[in-house]
């Protein structure tokens, strides 16, 4: 009865995750979804993202949280379009939301659209929302333990960007070790330290993202 | 149908809840379960506080993981009994899991036990497993919208212990703020200002644990 309810839960996203695979496909849009722990910083590390691409290209944002509507306040201020999803206590977002909210959005003009998932190290990583790229964000204070811990998110996700490099030298913290952890469970991942604070490594993070628009 | 299922989840989970207070009252054992984003400090807040109890009092944990036995081996070297519940993926422990390893410990010889609860600040806020006291872990890098943001952990905690206060130069975090926000949908809840690292605080964390054991 278990699996059978599991497995329901997951074809239905899956089929909403193909339809909106296939309206970004359309619209070419490069579309990322971004992963992390509660306040590991992808809110901050957007708006600097975002500032720093919006000369050349248009982005837009779906911000998913349990409450309020503070992140997708913080990314308007940018003046990029931003949609807040809230899931009213769900731990994650799911493509049936994503596809619900679409119509907001004028996909044609739009050349990169960012899902910040909700703050969870778990649950948002089993569910395909139709994106391009899983990224997931790590951050220095929360210890070199994560990667190890928490496998299904790391497994699933091509880069992890390391945020808050700036504290390095204030908490416990290992790159080197990290890197290693990151080879041992998902060996076509890669680790890039940035910090939206200091800005250090910002400028990566955007040669990545452009680098994915030549293929979108 | 996904109503039915919700229903019948929790009423198991409740009574397996129920079971286990029982045990916990018989056995004059406090339980308390420490609940917190990935990386907030549980385990290293747990190992300092294990360490000035454990003249006077006999303390155990139960540590709850997707993956990995890391943080039961960092408890078991201050010699204290530590069980690991890996949950391969699910997000939170419930009452079950708990009931299924109790009989690993003699609880009447066991004064306190500490329930590390998966690192996630959404789903593990609505599975009662029994304990006496709900304490959630913020760690200051996290932010200060973590409390809006993630209403179902604060309002169902009597207790938050600010954590890594000994980094609070160097983040964006006001402990003012923090207080406000907790007060504004718990105000039964408290804030303890703390650092496993530094030590701060944890004195006063140690003394309501004692003040609990009392009641206990």
């Amino acid at each position: 009865m278990k699996v059978e309810i599991r497995t329901d839960v997951l074809t239905n996203n899956n089929l909403a995750a193909n339809y909106n695979r296939e309206l970004f496909q359309k619209s070419k849009t490069l579309v990322i979804n971004l992963m992390s722990s509660p306040g590991a910083g992808k809110t901050t590390l957007l708006v600097e993202t975002i500032k720093r691409l919006q000369d050349e290209y248009k982005c837009a944002v779906i911000e998913g949280d349990l409450a309020t509507s503070h992140d997708a306040d913080k990314i308007r201020e940018t003046g990029a379009q931003a949609v807040q999803i809230n899931t009213h206590g769900g731990c994650h977002l799911d493509a049936r939301m994503v596809a619900a909210i679409l119509p907001e959005f004028n996909l044609s003009e739009i050349d990169i659209l960012f899902i910040e998932n909700v703050g969870n190290l778990v649950c948002p990583s089993g569910y395909d929302l139709g994106q391009m790229h899983k990224v997931a964000v790590l951050s220095v204070p929360e210890g070199n333990d994560k990667i190890p811990k928490y496998p299904q998110m790391f497994m699933r996700t091509e880069l992890v960007l390391l945020n808050k490099v700036d504290i390095l030298p204030f908490v416990d913290f290992s790159v080197e070790q990290a890197g290693q952890d990151l080879q041992a469970i998902n060996a076509d991942s890669s680790i890039l330290p940035v910090s939206a604070r200091s800005g250090e490594g910002v400028e990566e993070w955007i040669n990545w993202i452009k680098e994915a628009l030549k293929k979108c």
